[in-house]
Order: C-alpha cells, then structure tokens, then sequence
C-alpha cells in the first residue's frame, strides 16, 4: 500500500477552503479529513469521532505530555488539537489526508513534518474577499473588519506555504486542487521504497 | 503574463522521454522545448534554431565566457550547451519551458535555478527498461549493457529529483506530467506578484 500525501490547508476566511475540502472528500474516496480533538462540551448534533474527538481536559493534558499532537492550541479556554494517531493511520491506509488549520499551527506542523503540501487558499483579490464576506449576509460589520484584520497579518506569512490556490470558480478550484494534491503522488518523498526497488532491480539485472 | 515553468526532465534511455515531451510540446500550446546550441557540425536535415542553434568551437567558448549557457558540457570533443537567452525569453512570455537533460547537468541547473522542477521518469520496473531497450531492435547487445550500466549510475542520483514520474502507460503519463507541470504554477515562487498584490490590497480596503 502507498502512504498517502498528508495536505495542510488553510486560507483567508471567506476563500472557500470549507466548501472546496468537502467537495474534495464527498467525490473521491481518496481523502481523508484530519478530525480535531476537544476538551470543550459537544453541542447538540455533534457526534464523537465524526466531528470532533471529545475528550476532558485531563484526557486532553495527558495526550499532550504523551506527545500524541501534531498541533495543538487553546482557544478561549478549551483546548483543539490534531490527534497523531488518526492522521497517521489514514497516510498508512493510504488516503489522502486534508488538514484544515490556520496559518501559524500549518506552519508549525510543516517545520515538524516537511513532507506535508501546505496550501494557502485565497479569493483573487482584496475586494472579493470583503464581497464574500459581506455576502454572506450573517456576519456583523464589526466581525468582517476583524476577519478582514486577520487576513492582513495571514497575508504575511502566505509566502511561506508551498502553493496558492485562487479560488475563483468553485468547480475549477476543486479540479485544480485535486490535480495539485494527485500530482504529489510523484514526490520523490513519496517513491523512497520504489526508488530503491529500481536500484536493487538494476543491480540483479 | 504570469511567468511560466521551467522544468528539467531526465530519466532512463528506453524510459520514453522523448516520445512524451514531444508529445507535450505537440498538444498544448503551453509548453515550449529548450534548443541547445553545439558546437558540432549540422547533420543532414538538421536545422538552425530548430535541432541546434550551431555555432563554432570560438563562438561557443565566447558564450562560455559571457556566461551565456545555464549548463554547458563537452561530449566527444564537442560542446553542447543550454543558452540563458532563449530558455529565459520563453519563460518570460509565459511558455513552460522543457529542458530534456541528463542526470549530472540536471542537478547542476536545480542548483543554480531552485525555483526549476525536476523530473525524473522511469520505466515502472528494471525488467521493462530492459524489455524496451531489447524491443527497439536498433541496438547491440553492448550498447543495452552500456545503457543499463548508465542507468545503475542514474539509479544513485534519483533521490535528488522533486518528482518520479513512471511511464508505465504512455497515455497516462503524458496526462499526468502534464497536471504535474501545470500544478506547478499555483507553487508560491510562482505567485510573488499576485501575493505582493493582495497584501497591498488588504492594507487599502
């Protein structure tokens, strides 16, 4: 079985980067979404290893002292974090496995694990953005200049992933990052076992 | 005009290069193929600024001098080079260039250029090489011995490519190289402008 290429998403808020990663995970069978776990309360609806792994803050603290995050945060009091042990097994399984995070946990977990594809997902431009956002027809006007302020200190550290992706049209969007994602496959990263085959087949030959 | 991509391939004699690049240059408008300049003489039917740019011993030592070529070498006493000028003007106006080089200039030009993709295809096991290299018919049993020698050397040297592309069906991989190359331009170092463009967006909304 061939490991599966391990993808970090993130992207300004009002890019798309929801909407196109459950797209990607609804039409192929090939990806994985990345399930956070929680120290907060479920709400209503949620269910336990679909949308997060619950767990309590000691179980929490004790899986951070085991070393068993690739990233972790506390966010207004509860902890989130990206379980090793799920992630892991989906690259062994051989699925393609999508991590949605924002911009300094991607970064982080890119410094540790260099063969993640990290990519930034934007809007083609500034004036977009702010459309989507207001478009949107839920937000305050107080929480788009804060979603707009975010996107300004995330805009300095774009240069920093791997790729861009414009989400312009949203069906070309998901094409475009499905061909991108496949295409990884070929990373030489990827093909260490078969690159050695090759060699030891050459050598017997 | 979005600059385009440079890519190096290189891979196995009997691995199908050759057939592919050309077949990529042939479809889509996108792709325009590096022309080396020599310093042997032309061949019958062989033409100026279409199979070489031809020069003399004197003028391609001038070239040398002026730092003209991206890689140079000597072969059978005579040179062969890849000028700046025309690789470099492609790109500029948008062309993804395809430069078909063997293992040691490659890595040589990945040095210089990093923003450069490498490429290496390889035929899905050593059996088949072996197979295609018989199957040409043109070929003594030396010469075979003398490629599968070369591709054992070849062999060391994979593991500094960005990317495997296995030729297993021609069809498909011409596919595949082809979204390999053009995932490509969504990479950040292709997208300073556009990333440079949103910032000051963002600052001026």
């Amino acid at each position: 079985m061939k490991k599966g290429v391990l993808v970090i998403i993130s992207g300004f808020s009002g890019a798309g980067k929801g909407t196109v990663t459950k797209n990607l995970v609804k039409r192929y069978d090939q990806y994985a979404l990345s399930i956070s776990a929680t120290s907060r309360a479920p709400r209503p609806g949620e269910r336990e290893g679909i949308d997060y792994f619950f767990k309590t803050k000691e179980e929490f603290e004790k899986m951070i002292r085991e070393d068993a995050f690739i990233e972790y945060a506390m966010y207004v009091g509860n902890y989130y974090g990206t379980p090793k042990d799920y992630v892991f097994g989906q690259l062994e399984a051989g699925k393609d496995v999508i991590l949605e995070i924002e911009v300094q946990g991607a970064l982080q977990v890119k410094a540790k694990m260099p063969d993640a594809v990290t990519v930034f997902m934007t809007t083609p431009s500034a004036s977009v953005l702010k459309e989507r956002l207001f478009g949107r027809g839920t937000e305050t006007d107080e929480l788009i200049a804060d979603r707009l302020a975010r996107a300004r200190v995330e805009a300095e550290l774009i240069n920093k992933y791997d790729y861009i992706v414009v989400n312009n049209d949203l069906e070309e969007c998901i094409a475009g990052l499905h061909q991108l994602i496949q295409s990884q496959h070929c990373r030489a990263s990827q093909n260490i076992e078969f690159m050695a085959d090759i060699k030891k087949q050459l050598e017997e030959i």
